[in-house]
């Protein structure tokens, strides 16, 4: 890969050690370390005294092992001095009480104070920095987000009063909005109006508070971002995201504004088709671009289960298949002190290099000698895309229905279920272009606007195929149910009327109490029978199914029982040249949800990709395939003669994958 | 029945929608609607200027359709306006944080300022409104109670201190009556005595909180219902009750002051046997009276389980054979927005009828067409009383031992051995009339005052039959243990000293933690043998054992083994014409308890009703006969022929009941 | 035993108890009451008003009866009237919320305004009861501790920064100690330093906080035992205990300052082994005196399970047979009303003794008859020290680690080996003198002073055993690792060098995530083999393995498989005429951890004591033995032929033990 790095903390390790770590980290392969994302007290010990000597000095030894930087805006720890002297910057919780100082992203953007200082370090800082030419990008703080919590300060609450007075013009249409009849809820006064993070309230108001934050937190990274390309034009920005799908932050929007979409991904804390939703999404992001890896782990979170050696290799071939562009541990070395003393580094507390450094090393080496092979080879191809909708995701999340249909569990079935297939998939944004694709799926998305509509119409008149599923179009934008059957604005595009739907649990029995001592609430499944193409396909839907009546679609499967019995679970209507599916239920069986995804995909003519055990993954780059075996046990794929076996083993018609193993042929 | 109804927000879908709504109701048999519990935000949108033009439309629409008006207080919701210009209006949490401004009944019933607008706007709203005909009652405020949090505020702490020296006279009165020479606790004065709603204080300081709390909302409902009688002296005044056993306000109090006794009785939430001990509670509430359902499902609550559509008929024709008079749905239409935006209606969210709509339709039409030869009939004959003791209620939740001794779970366990015998019981208050019955039943009353006692005395002596259970007359009426033996009062009519008891838990091992990692505290039950009438018995007791020793009653049953083996676990004591029967333990068998109220019910020359299989009833009214089953089991009752089958079907001397099933006979 | 008491509270009971109440206790044997430790309200109702009349009258009544007393300063529950108008001396929780008055230790311990009031009553009770001849000792206030949280208030957090600036001297030398350097962590002045006691700080931050704490308290018993000794200095100064191992306060330093080491040894909330630990513990807090067991049940806590009425007096015959010279039970009566309102006396509420007076009076009985006989046996014989260091415990608290290393646990298991050999062990802190001993344990001893390897090597030089377990000497005494490989200090005497360490858990998997939906952390073992003396040995390590690198030291076992598989597992070193042996995990499996202590032992040539089975223990002192077996089985344990068997039964060579019964030779 271009960028084989880790997180550095010169700051905390001295400069007595600089000229050892260059060298144990160039040794082990590393080309890049990320410097500064927590070290404002010693960058700005007291107000406006900087100490930023051993900072060049460590950069300068850097350069002289040929490590490049990824240097940060300092802004995600404030020092003490600076929330002792200002606690307004300090954030303030749902219950009133303000954060103390102690832990990190303890503050709160939104406020005026600390935007101040965070220009000015960010000003100085870039200005004093721009003459190292091994730094090559600047991250912005770290990893934006609630870590604490969302602000419920009284700048955010003016701030969220004077963002939604943009919005609705007038309390009276704010009222309209969000539908405030129920429960005498009418507001007088913008002042009356706060912020909400639960499910107490009106989903319409955590709805349009989850967006202000988003909104706020964007605003902060963009005025940080404006101030580095004034100082540094040349430098790329970024910050490091997290997840596979994050829900706090629209990062479609915040990527935006940025030059490089980069992932905190810990491949031990997700489950590995998660992990590939993270780099599916990632490469999303910034269409065309390649993507980083900014943080990853080498050894056990604070003490939690330890990647495998081997594992750890075959995460890094993963994610240099999947477009990646860096890879960066978490972090050179265990800290001695401190909140994450137990996080492991490459070296251990004592600084000795020992058994993680040399599986970082072995990794790293074969890596930097592939790469020069691989680097020029284009993305992997998507003819899919899942639409990935905030809006959608706040909604639920707003609603109490969210404990019933996991929309991201949706999104991330749907992936997973393309990934079996080793079918490669983007996740996009309902205003991103669709013409790019053959099949685009949308999840259970419940906010469906004109524009968006009229653009399927258009994907689908133009020959391209929509599998819709679940619960489409059924609120409008402020999170609240149409008074009208939906799907909104797709009822001619889907040919159906949503009238209403079911969430499926068990009827009610005589001797079980519904609320006492314990919620006896049984989830149930009802049946679902029909043909497919030209193929009887069975199953099950469970969560909830919709009630529907046709208006122009045909009818391919129908329930069987429970009560919507005889009514249309998938239809499906044709519009031009293309196809529009519609499944009457959030959710599947999955063998049932692979029949409906492969007759959309044969609609979509789409072709499954290599076959692959499970937990095997093939992925094809132009005339590339790596095969990466994420499993403890041996995997045997056939594969045609390739002109190289560039890693692994290839014998006889199969390549061979030793458990964690890597094969990469060039056809 | 007399009322078929539903919850109706005309405030929040707007005038464009009377006609429509009103012609639906009209064709599902519905003639009445419950109107503005919530809407006060829409009746005075600003202080004191009135909007009350689309409530007269309204009503004046249903009128036009034969629609009666259940009209409401809109105080369970006070406005934006109010709240935010009177910050002292909402309740004070224990922690000390003052609710805000987002749900409902987060106002203090305490707070003067809030009697003041309360006040206001009652007095407004009747005047306004007297002129409807087809108003037939006045609902006060909305399910009065500690929604949020009972309060404690600053008011509220006056009051109770205003409160308690009415009661005590003086602190060291309080302090003697309270017993607070334990852990230093006397108080010096008034100021210092505040409210407590947990278990870590003295639980006389709790068990007087909730006596006070229970005082304060019933003098905030007589306040308004003052104003209403005033205004509208031919309208009756009532307001909406919860539970089988409403735990927070002495409901026997509460509706002494009104004029009917209503439940919101949602037949979903609990088992039929506990829904059946909330139709007899609230029949008991106002002897003599038909009580009302004012609210129940049609379907799921929030997106929990629904009702079966035939179960909400056997519901229906239950609460109608146990004597209600009314029926109502909550709600006519699911809300778009909101809090329970998921709380399904009648009609869906876009306004149209369904499946709900259907099931709700044939249900009412046909209790319509029944009730004119139904309404006649007199209330269910009960033979039997349960105590139900608010004092010793609260007793039990102001002490640690109300965890191991559920005093609720006691009144349904007797209530639901009655029930599955066919045989109708009241449940009284201590100072209610103990002549109507021939059975009179103490389960575990823990405080017995010397007038209850001495009219038990009269009853017993006049041939009634007491039976009692447990911890009977154990402390005083300040919760705290007696400085001698129990039972308080009444050691001569039972003929038994209660020295002390005994939790029946194991004993702790040389091998296990008391309370590290978790308590093993493992529940023990103990043998009991003897003869009940001729009959030899054995059986077992479980949670508490008493330490009796006798004072002149015989010797039933007796313990087998644990600590007090041999010693006396049911007695019998003759006094005048009738028995007294003790049992010496909080919770026997079932089949044991079920030999001792045999045996009390034998004593007391009461017979079982029809039998029926489990949770199918049968309720004998006058010449009728209602069967209901509420299983999805089909069941045959043996039945005379009768003169008439009203309604279901009867064959060859058998009542046949499909799954939900109802069958009423005439004979 | 010398003193059989139990805790009576006159100023609940009044005085027309008094004489009852005497009369009882001394016909159950009882010989000291314990009076006053909740009683200041009724001491002192009004601020410097006393009334002390009816505390005279009850101590002489008692007198009269031969009852002694343990008299209390009434400083753990302050009056209404003094936190009412010095709301200051309630303490703060860390939420900044203070408590209010209604329970006990509710008080700041550091506040001066409490200290002075403190300091006033303890002065006046002790000058006005001093002429009383059957006060034989003074209680302290009343189980020093956090009971309902550590203090937080602003006089805490100065004396906190005076306490920090007395150990650090600047702040500069405090972000050196505490390594403050990452998260921008490091202060610019003394003012923005506070107290924390949770894992979400640094952990030097927090173990700092535990130490002042502890300090705190310590200073306040100071204070009061100095008015106390002033006043009346012929008489013991103790305070009541608590734990085997209480983790708030250090004992060692706290009781250093006392007569005698008292223990609240509730013998039903801990195993038995934990018990018998506990007794270890407080005989060696003060080497060379008796302890006293100044609380224990007689019936069930709260309404919890009982003990058995056997168990209560094989309970007592451990206490003297470990070494105990008082035995009280709390209390005598079970109090009619407050907290403990369920918490068994020993009389019923009634006043009457039934059950379990009869069970003490018996115990009492045969304890007073024996005691004259075994009043002067020397306490048991201790060869083995197990180390119990404070700051590791709380090192341990206060990092994250200490979910996985339950470092009393790791204690509580080597003491527990120790008593199934029924060999007697002493449980000291670090700076207690090593001559004692044959063979010092240190488990997992995560500090390691100079001062202490300097004792450990000369022990070791002078032919004692060393058996070092798991993490020793891997942080400096700011809870931080060192920038060094460990153990610190040791490196020498252990032969080793420990690099790192490996938490035993599981490789992640594919398609398991690791935190979400919840953590399938699974543990793993992994396998040791060797050679100990002649025996080879197999076993299992769990939760950590040491990464360890010989220096000197004999390799005795190897791991055989995992990440250290063929490295160090036991290894041993032989210094002068001594032994050091070092266990590279913090947990083998009980046989292998037996094996390894057996091999120690006999290096230290010490031999098992009697053998017994499980949870029937045996203890020598000089030429008499105890055996008492806490089980429900009979146990018959071969012995020699006694001169005279003073209780329980023997024949034939053996002894013979019913269900918790106890036998005591003499030979």
């Amino acid at each position: 890969m271009k960028y084989l790095g880790c997180a550095y903390y010169p700051e905390y390790w001295g400069a007595d050690r600089f000229e050892t770590d260059a060298k144990l980290m160039q040794a082990a392969g590393i080309n890049i370390a990320r410097v500064g994302e927590f070290a404002w007290s010693r960058m700005e010990p007291k107000e406006g005294e900087y100490t930023l000597d051993w900072l060049h000095q460590c950069i300068e030894t850097l350069a002289r092992y040929g490590i490049n930087v990824l240097m940060c805006t300092p802004t995600a720890t404030p020092p003490e001095w600076l929330t002792s002297k200002h606690p307004e910057t300090c954030l303030v919780r749902a219950d009133g009480v303000r954060a103390v100082h102690g832990a990190r992203r303890h503050y709160c953007t939104t406020n005026q104070t600390y935007r101040r200082f965070s220009a000015t370090i960010t000003d100085v800082l870039t200005k004093d920095l721009a003459r190292h030419r091994n730094i090559v990008a600047w991250q912005l703080d770290n990893e934006f987000g609630p870590e604490l919590s969302w602000c419920f300060c009284p700048d955010c609450q003016a701030r969220f009063q004077a963002w939604l007075r943009e919005r609705y013009g007038t309390v009276e249409e704010l009222n309209r909005r969000w539908g405030t009849g129920f429960w005498s809820k009418d507001y007088t006064d913008w002042s009356q109006v706060t912020l909400s993070n639960d499910l107490s309230s009106y989903s319409s108001r955590t709805l349009d508070s989850k967006r202000f934050w988003s909104a706020m937190m964007i605003e902060f990274a963009e005025k940080q971002s404006d101030i580095i390309r004034r100082n540094t034009p040349h430098v790329m920005v970024t910050t490091n995201g997290m997840g596979p799908i994050y829900s706090h932050i629209d990062y479609y929007k915040l990527f935006a504004y940025l030059d490089v979409a980069c992932d905190d991904l810990y491949f031990d804390i997700g489950t590995m088709d998660a992990n590939v939703c993270a780099m599916n999404i990632f490469r999303s992001i910034k269409p065309g671009k390649r993507f980083w890896v900014t943080e990853t782990g080498s050894g056990a979170l604070d003490h939690n289960k330890p990647p495998h050696p081997l594992q750890f290799r075959a995460w890094a071939w993963s994610s240099l298949a999947h477009g990646a562009e860096a890879h960066m541990i978490f972090r050179w070395r265990t800290c001695l002190s401190g909140q994450e003393q137990e996080l492991q580094g490459i070296l251990e507390h004592s600084g000795q290099p020992r058994q993680r450094y040399k599986a970082v090393q072995n990794c790293f080496l074969e890596l930097r000698k592939h790469w020069e092979n691989l680097q020029d080879l284009p993305p992997p191809d998507a003819p899919v895309a899942i639409v990935q909708d905030y809006d959608t995701l706040w909604g639920y999340e707003a609603s109490r229905i969210g404990s019933s249909v996991k929309y991201t569990g949706l999104v991330y079935d749907v992936h997973k279920a393309l990934w079996r297939r080793n079918i490669v998939c983007d996740l996009i944004p309902t205003d991103r272009a669709l013409n790019p694709y053959r099949l685009v799926i949308l999840p259970s998305t419940m906010m469906i606007s004109q524009e968006f509509a009229e653009r399927l119409n258009l994907f689908v008149r133009n020959g391209g195929t929509v599998l819709a599923i679940g619960q489409i179009g059924m609120r409008d934008d402020s999170d609240n149910y149409l008074p009208y059957p939906g799907p909104d604005h797709l009822q001619e595009l889907l040919g159906i009327r949503i009238e209403g739907g079911m969430y499926l649990k068990s009827h009610v029995e005589a001797d079980e109490a519904l609320w006492e001592p314990a919620p006896k609430s049984r989830d149930i499944e009802v049946g679902i029978t029909g043909v497919l193409g030209a193929k009887k396909v069975h199953g099950s839907a469970g969560t909830w199914v919709a009630d529907v009546s046709l208006n122009g679609a045909s009818f391919l499967m129908r329930f069987t029982d429970g009560a919507y019995a005889e009514q249309p679970a998938v239809v499906s209507r044709q519009t031009g040249g293309g196809n529009a599916i519609y499944v009457a239920s959030t959710r599947l069986d999955t063998a049932l949800f692979g029949e409906v995804l492969d007759h959309a995909l044969s609609q979509a003519r789409i072709q499954h990709g290599i076959a692959t055990p499970e937990n095997v993954e093939a992925i094809r780059r132009a005339n590339v395939v790596f095969l990466v075996n994420h499993t403890q046990s041996s995997a045997s794929i056939p594969m045609d003669t390739p002109r190289e076996v560039m890693v692994g083993a290839y014998r006889a018609g199969m390549a061979d994958l030793g458990p964690y193993g890597v094969c990469v042929l060039r056809y």
